[in-house]
């Protein structure tokens, strides 16, 4: 069984991150699959989908490592053809990636208690993001 | 098909690395699969699934590399919370992330020689952990 | 339904980038398979698969910026084994990981405009590069 939907989020400003957990597992429970796979992915290539525990020092500590890791205002050959100013939000979500993967069971996400699954803003605007969730299994 | 089982193990200390290659491919075995995906995660935030070449060298490298880009012993806001001294396991594992996919051909794993998948215990302590494995396909 | 095929390329140099976005696509429509996942995975330890805007400026940034968070000639303990002075390109390709998970809607990969999935070499040589693709829905 195959199950495909879509969250779309509002986000404020660089580095700000969304709780999808509760968006994820209403549409685990719409899709009547018991035990398999979900999959979480951010349409577009400056934003990405991570596994941490969603509280608030996390929730600065994250976005504010990756800009010491890969800081904005370097130079960075993609603002060469591009010169929007975001070539490290590019590079930020190619590391940490798209999408994340978390297994169903008992038509339940399969989390730690302190794991939540989270969305990071890592362009230097605020953004319309579309998460596309599928759910396969039995 | 869907089949899910569990791999429990003990991490003795932060940093400790565990190959999971055999214990993932007997679950592969019994789940009769012979085409398709296995997926292998973590439950909880401190600690990763990656594909790693395992051999003493890299099971050393890897957590000490992390420990440089992500370093215990800073401020981290995380610490402001819970001061538990882990603020760096949660961005580490964030970084990597919780899981990992391999397809599935013939019934076995698909992966290089030298490509196994490891556990990685970003904790500051020793801690018990349950891995999810999820089998999908024909 | 499952379907697998591989796509087979060679890499000129280390931090040399492919796009792989068509030669999946072109599998994806193979399968007739019209809405679940792609799992896309690079077999061997040294090279990963990344979502990433497939242009010049950032297909010159992403192993720059690698190259300065885990350098080439640092003393790794990888090398003390081996000897082949690619103990960072395992470490570049573990962090970054060997896989990439798409979804599919109505036979097509679901990404964005600037959304490739990129063929990342992390390895010190050219390499020939065996790339699985895995298709599983309806």
């Amino acid at each position: 069984m195959t199950y495909q939907d879509t969250i779309s989020i509002s986000t404020h400003a660089t580095g700000a991150m969304n709780d999808l957990t509760h968006g994820v597992q209403a549409i685990v429970a719409q899709s009547r699959i018991e035990t398999g796979l979900v999959h979480v992915f951010n349409v577009g290539s400056t934003a990405s989908i991570v596994a941490m525990e969603f509280e608030s020092g996390l929730v600065a500590d994250l976005p504010r490592e990756l800009d010491r890791l890969l800081p904005p205002g370097r130079h960075y050959n993609h603002e060469a053809a591009w010169h929007d100013g975001n070539g490290h939000s590019h590079l930020q979500a190619s590391m940490l990636g798209p999408g994340l993967t978390v297994p169903v069971k008992a038509g339940k996400l399969v989390l730690g208690t302190w794991q939540q699954i989270c969305h990071l803003e890592c362009d230097v605007r605020p953004r319309q993001r579309t998460i596309v969730v599928t759910v396969l299994g039995d």
